[in-house]
């Protein structure tokens, strides 16, 4: 009986880490959803039952009540449980969700590191998100605005890092852009770029600066899911 | 003729990418440094060529130049290079200043992404970088002040995410929480964590707050390197 959270890594297949592998390979249960490289489940065992929680036809995505009953329930039938998500379970990921779930019912688990796409997009698309002497901090946040007020979400105009991230951003992609301009640290000539499908074949990354990636992002027909990366380290690998 | 960038992960060997592995086991040159895991160098070919550019006994490391004068040589031999670096190349792993070289005498180059320590190493002690309710940003940042005065680093006082991640910041740690409680978001009372060895069998873990973690790091033996961990996410997983 137990419960592995695997980071599958950001879309590149070949991203996942030898440990999230051999724990994919060693699972009776494999609880996956949509962002991860749906090639990863052919290192399943055949035996193994592979469980969707992904977003359902015309429906919304599974709730994670739902999702974390699933795990609770398999994992009492005295399985090993791989929770398969995309990226990194920790970023963004509601993975620390699941384990207070996890906690309360006495199971056993384990977290497996995956490579966040905050990072490895940028990266592959040749962004560093650090480059001495341009950028020694970077802060990586949600675009997506959580409906109960809980908890203050930190406006973008509040984030003074040199390089600034930003996931599930894309639909308020014009909001976004005005709240980064608030801060003085910024202006129109601010380098950014947007990467979708990063890592993968169908990468497409669009550069602009703050005063046009809005328009820039409607010519090249950018549709979430994406990284928007806000900052100097945009081009600095684009000299020579 | 080519040169491939290789994050080797934050310690746990076990955290190399698929990707990165093949890379390793295809190397005819692998140029690595100390905070890799040597045990990742058993997967290199028996002819591959093992170079070495860390900390010097009683000398400081090599120099940046120096490891780009080797990277550029080995590469117009014709040779495939793999440069392993500690976590990921690009989070203060000064891999786009090696590929700012590698370009300027068009030797063909790649990147392949690992497993920060930033997000890993509080991600495998327990503690996650973002939690829903909790923190929804969080900033990674050098607690290592650059000499030169070209590029005016972030203060710590004026980072405004939910959580903020220190790497290299062991070593001036009072002045660290000094500069941070200067915000207001945060207090004595604010969470802190340190851990070192992080993702090994050696790890070592220390929690207290803002108002008492030089206290306790001292008490501990608290050595660099070591990840320092900053906000309420420190404690989140702690309930049941
Ligand atoms: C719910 S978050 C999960 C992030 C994930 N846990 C990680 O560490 O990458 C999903 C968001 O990640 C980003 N994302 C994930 N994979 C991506 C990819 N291959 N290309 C671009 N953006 C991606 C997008 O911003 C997307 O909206
Ligand atoms: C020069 S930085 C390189 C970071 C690396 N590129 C990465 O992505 O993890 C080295 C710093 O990373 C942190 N670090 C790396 N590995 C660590 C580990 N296993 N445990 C704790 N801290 C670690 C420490 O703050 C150390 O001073």
């Amino acid at each position: 009986m137990k419960v592995i959270l695997v980071g599958a890594g950001p879309g590149d297949e070949e991203l996942i880490t030898l440990k999230g592998l051999k724990a994919i390979q060693n699972a009776d249960v494999i609880v996956y959803d949509d962002l991860v490289g749906k090639g990863l489940l052919k290192y399943a065992k055949e035996s193994a039952e592979l469980i969707y929680v992904g977003k359902r036809k015309g429906k919304h995505s599974h709730k994670q009540e739902e999702i974390n009953k699933i795990l609770v329930e398999k994992a009492k039938e005295g399985k090993i449980v791989v929770r398969l998500k995309g990226g990194d379970p920790f970023v963004f990921g509601r993975g620390g969700e699941e384990i207070l779930e996890l906690k309360k019912h006495d199971i056993p688990y384990e977290v497996i590191p995956g490579i966040t796409s905050a990072i490895a997009v940028p990266e592959v698309a040749g962004i560093p998100v650090t480059h001495r002497k341009v950028a020694t901090s970077f802060t990586v946040v949600t675009g997506h605005e959580a409906e109960d007020k809980e908890h203050q979400q930190v406006k973008l105009s509040e984030l003074n890092a040199d390089t600034i991230i930003i996931l599930m951003g894309i639909t308020n992609l014009e909001k976004h852009v005005k709240e980064l301009l608030k801060n003085p640290k910024r202006n129109e000539n601010t380098p950014v770029a947007i990467i979708t499908d990063g890592t993968t074949e169908k990468q497409k990354v669009v550069k602009g600066t703050l005063g046009n990636i809005v328009e820039k992002a409607k010519e090249h027909d950018i549709k979430p899911p994406g990284v928007i990366v806000v900052g100097e380290v945009v081009n600095v690998l684009d000299k020579f």
